[in-house]
């Protein structure tokens, strides 16, 4: 069969090489290319129009909750990142650094950004000066640098695109509702759009953000079960505001220091994508962020009348809104089904001359196979529910794909027998200590991936050092 | 009056000091703010929202051609930038260079891009093989760093944001057409949508692209009579693909090299703006594109009802799309009117007891200050009538401005009298020499516009040397 031999010829299977698995789809989808940057990558079209649509929606929501963008230099100089000690720690050694501009040596070196809370914090402290200029609510879409050692389309770039919420609140509190209002957000935005589940929870202090004082997360499993870090959310206290000497006027008349949080998410969603979804076959989008939802192929297309209807129907669904495309070329039925099918569009609707004798089409679902044959007069009506129909579809196997690879371990050698044999998330008790967690990274291979919100009692001491368990803890192995 | 004090106290006369009336604006309607990098501007969330719906319009153009967004990295290796002479030589005293990574030195210096066509022509190198392959129709959003020697809001930035534009075609003549529609698309979307009328034409050799066969250009003319170039569009032959060794296989079974295209606008256009349209209350901005479109001022807004009809008024425009808002604080309506006045918000509609008896709402234009009272059941055709009749009365006075500032010239020395008396743009016939262009800088201090497209026969001869005259040219001082 043409597919199959096409299938075998262009992606490796996941089961034989998953990381190979999933560069062919990067590449043979085309999301991506490499270019002669090091570590630094091509978003193609097709891989950047999932960025398009993943920032409509998201930058619709920030606005909804009444966030407003800005843009800020790209350049930051090297004494404004040294204001807070644990945020340039963590940072400088990733930098990537201007030294030179306009053929003459610079006074001081600027690094080209890896996150902007430092230029964000030098403008707040101009522009806030009372209460009542609180709380500022302000958003980037931007790209950052950090100078990785390895890198891998999507997951680990030295430039990435990006999102970074930078804001300054008049209370502890409210910050702290911001924090986890963001968090919710991009929970939201991970299962209700792109069909992926997720754990929310807090990070423990080895893996919070650098200058933070809490960081919460949103984890994902992967089909090769690693874990994938979606999103995150800090609370900064009102650490930076000090650094930055940042003041207002309070209610009391008072000068008192803001409280702060960041948030971001970046274009490593889409391997989360490719990675929740996909199949041997190649990328599987979800529905409300494919580019193309809809792919309609004539068959049989040279007989009278086949075209015509096929372009009908691409008019019907453009009209309420459906992305939806055709493809009216000379290759064959065969090479179109494979080629869309590796490009993951969420649904192909097939119509031939029996189709048009009969009033109806067929519609065949990329998740499942499924055919299912449509009355033209239900068109719109139909495809509208299995689009959601994917979606769910997609969802619930990412959900069982979760649910079925969490483990409960009451040693460290259970965890590491359990992480060897089946991967996924394991669940421990745990007493807080930086000592076990480094254990378990260790001996285990292990970081920990957060202290969920929705916890368990599974003992009262921790399986690594017999202390009496603060928490229940998270580990994985992680992209 | 509390108003015009409060007018007074904020924004220069631009009759006294244009430049200083330029910068109050800028600041004081919170479009921009300094930074602590040198040269490098915040974009604050009013003048990025102007920024963000100029992308939603232009990129939606662009698209309905055909064209796909990507993006491509920040970082150009020197050795990538040197392909092409003629680029290297114009853009690298410019260039900011990365010498260090991730703590180390780097092998080779790289540039933070000023512009990508080299990028590009790696890419497509990659992707290019056969005809089959083109058109490639790509545009990128993003910033692009230039190390200049003085700085200006909006009009000159270290680094700006802007779209740039590559396409790659079968044939010069498809490249040709590229280039002229895509200039076509700004000289539209300014006078549609920003109200600025333009003069369009081609570039000299000396003021074209570098590298470019032939650059257009829309020029327009500032409220204090000085040229703005708003938008650039490049033929580029096969000069890059030469340089890039990118070709193709061709119908003909032979191998080609393909034709190439650039074009960009940047966030210029909102300095354009500023010096078209705003006037001593502060900016004025053209309806289609404002961030605010109306707002909805309670008039003795603590009596009964009031507030309750102006949020009335508020959410029926939001039905149809106007972006509305009301300001219901406590600041005086003389506070507002000037707030919003300064902010250039195109229509004011106020409504206060005496306006609900009688059914009505009374609108302000920006523009000409008319009041005009609204029937209630007619707000919502009347609204959109306005702001039509705001973009078009904006349009009109722009349009008389640049008309009546365009004068004749048949002598050097008459050109730099005009110029000194009056400004403008003064249009001679050309020899087509550099010596004579350059002669006009040096003694005049004009540098050449373009040479437009609509041509008039003005002289047999050039002013400047009295060689027969090749075609007529426009002249002035730009920003």
């Amino acid at each position: 069969m043409a597919k199959d031999k096409k299938k075998v010829e262009q992606i490796t299977d996941m089961e034989v090489d998953f990381a190979q698995w999933y560069t062919d789809v990067c590449k043979k989808a085309e999301l991506i290319d490499y270019s002669s940057v090091k570590g630094m990558f091509i978003y193609r079209p097709y891989g950047y129009a999932i960025w398009e649509n993943i920032q409509k929606e998201l930058d619709a929501r920030f606005k909804e909750l009444g966030h407003e963008n800005v843009y800020l230099p790209v350049l930051i100089p090297e004494s404004l990142l040294q204001k807070e000690k644990d945020h340039v720690e963590g940072f400088a050694p990733e930098c990537a650094w201007v030294t030179m501009g306009g053929g003459e040596q610079l006074e001081e070196r600027m690094c080209v950004r890896p996150t902007s809370e430092t230029l964000f914090c030098e403008h707040y402290k101009n522009i806030i000066q009372s209460y009542r200029d609180l709380p500022k609510l302000y958003n980037q879409w931007c790209s950052v640098l950090r100078w990785e050692k390895t890198s891998r389309p999507f997951l680990r770039h030295r430039e990435f695109l990006w999102q970074e919420g930078h804001t300054m609140h008049e209370t502890a509190d409210e910050a702290r509702a911001e924090t986890m209002q963001m968090l919710n957000v991009y929970a939201d935005f991970l299962e209700n759009i792109l069909a992926m589940p997720v754990i929310k929870g807090r990070k423990t202090d080895k893996e919070k953000f650098n200058g933070a004082e809490e960081t919460y997360t949103v984890e994902c499993m992967m089909h090769d079960r690693k874990a994938l870090q979606a999103g995150t959310s800090h609370y900064f206290g009102d650490g930076f505001a000090r650094a930055f000497d940042i003041t207002f006027t309070g209610r009391d008349n008072q000068l008192h220091h803001p409280h702060q949080t960041s948030w971001g998410v970046s274009t490593r969603m889409i391997g989360g994508i490719i990675m929740t979804h996909g199949d041997n076959n190649g990328l599987v989008l979800p529905p409300r962020i494919a580019p193309i939802q809809v792919i309609v192929l004539p068959i049989a297309q040279h007989k009278p009348g086949v075209v015509e209807a096929a372009q009908e129907l691409i008019d019907r669904l453009k009209a309420i809104g459906v992305r939806v495309r055709g493809d009216f070329s000379e290759n064959s039925p065969g090479w179109k089904f494979a080629e869309y099918e590796m490009k993951g569009v969420p649904l192909r609707i097939e119509i031939g001359p029996k189709d048009i004798e009969q009033g109806q089409c067929v519609a065949a679902r990329r998740d499942s196979g499924e055919k299912i044959t449509i009355p033209l007069g239900e068109l719109e009506a139909r495809v509208g529910e299995l689009l959601d129909a994917v979606h769910d579809g997609l969802y619930a196997k990412a959900k069982a794909n979760l649910m079925s690879n969490i483990y409960e371990a009451h040693s460290l050698e259970e965890a590491k027998a359990i992480q060897e044999e089946k991967g996924g998330f394991i669940k421990t008790m745990w007493c807080g200590d930086l000592e076990c967690e480094l254990a378990m990274k260790d001996k285990a291979g292990m970081s920990s991936r957060c202290i969920p919100f929705e916890q368990e009692h599974l003992g009262d001491v921790c399986p690594i050092c017999g202390k009496p368990a603060k928490t229940m803890i998270y580990w994985g192995v992680a992209y």
